[in-house]
């Protein structure tokens, strides 16, 4: 087993500082943040343009050339509800440092992601849901199975395709967590990669419980073999748990200073 | 699944402070201790004499009553090297809050320490190990079911069992961390108790990392079962990784406030 690896969630239209810097095409919001992420021992970044219904395919490129050509090729998850929008983004993606990784498929109306995926060598990532929230693992296990059956078909490695287990809000499905973590034990299982939005375990907690939260839920769902996961790797705490799991879990090398790497 | 239980371990002779307060028979530095454990979420105090060779029944009678009187008759492990002073402590132990510990047992040399737990009614910690570190989870099966049949045979309930499964350090031993978890989860499928000085698997890092990887094992070792620790519940930061976790095990109700609880 490698080292977890980060894909840092911080480059989202969500955020109107990044929006605005998306629609004037300003770089230095999108740079600092990048830079910001990548010190925090990022791997991937995610670079989420929103719906993009109008102009998407020439935001996208703009922003894969901008932080490739700034971060040494960095990586990146292209994150938009506009599929021409990923597929133009990819044209122009250099792959020295990784393939691109498409965000993302799910079982139901979003299946045609893996198309995408296969049609263009990317990773996908794909939600193991397909209306909603799974009721059970079973339920899950047959989504997960029917994309990797779909993306195998269209001639894709098994390992290209990332199954995110769909973290559920504790406030609300508390109840659930316990089977999440079951999932990700047996996707680990089938060497299965993974990945997902852990930090949703965590919504609506008041701010000062959300790292707190965050990184037990991390270091467990590591233990548990989730392979990698989309998060801010500014939160000094959940990256803190994420680097002492991988060394509980021998995935990588103690040293007194692995904290620091 | 209840709570995680928390033992606190720093009423120990190692302390120069505790040393002199055990020898002087002031009370003051030890309840001082207790409170603070206490308050930040201790069930049980374990209160560690030592070898004590000479004078130890006196000494364990003198904290046992100290440490009750004081707090409301709080349950404490037992812990020393001298058999007699344990049954002389029990002598004097009130139960209301719960049954005396006896810290420990092994499958060794200090097997009749179950023996003594079993003519006391009182739960023992029964280490996993023989001579040394066992070599591997099999090993540990074997000593565990030997270390059960034998508390069972002299009439204990298996639940007054808690298997401690041998915390490692880290630093030399890192290989061995996955195993550790995965025998705490064999434990937590027989449905047995558990504990452990979990601390030690940090034992040797610098100062500042012990709360932050105990913090990720104590998470982890949850997740896989463990049902107890023995730990310093002042390092805030584990306590707080001990309460998120047992949130996400649904060991108990999520509440905004759940981490001054």
């Amino acid at each position: 087993m490698g080292k977890f690896i980060i894909i840092g969630e911080r480059i989202h239209c969500i955020s109107p500082v990044i929006k605005e810097a998306m629609e004037k095409r300003d770089p230095a919001p999108i740079l600092k943040r990048a830079d910001e992420q990548l010190k925090a021992g990022a791997t991937y970044l995610d670079l989420n343009i929103g719906p993009a219904e109008k102009g998407g395919e020439e935001l996208m490129q703009w922003g894969v050339k901008l932080l490739q050509e700034n971060f040494d090729n960095v990586p990146i998850a292209l994150d938009t509800a506009n599929q021409k929008a990923i597929e133009a983004g990819i044209k122009v993606y250099n792959r020295s440092k990784g393939k691109p990784i498409v965000n993302s498929a799910d079982d139901g109306d979003r299946k045609s992601y893996i198309d995408l995926a296969a049609a263009n060598d990317a990773i996908v990532i794909a939600l193991c849901s397909k209306a909603g929230v799974p009721s059970d693992n079973e339920e899950r296990q047959t989504y997960c199975l029917e994309m990797l059956e779909h993306g195998v078909g269209l001639g894709m490695e098994s390992e290209d395709l990332w199954f995110d287990p769909l973290f559920l809000v504790i406030k609300g499905m508390q109840e659930k967590q316990k089977e999440t973590l079951e999932f990700i034990s047996w996707l680990s299982e089938q060497g299965f990669n993974s990945t997902g939005g852990l930090s949703n375990v965590s919504n609506m907690m008041p701010k000062h419980i959300r790292p707190i939260m965050d990184s037990t839920m991390v270091a467990i769902s590591i233990a548990h073999g989730l392979t990698s996961a989309i998060v801010n790797p500014c939160d000094q705490r959940l990256m803190e748990a994420v680097k002492s799991a991988d060394i509980i879990m021998n995935q990588t090398l103690f040293a007194d200073s692995y904290l620091e790497l």
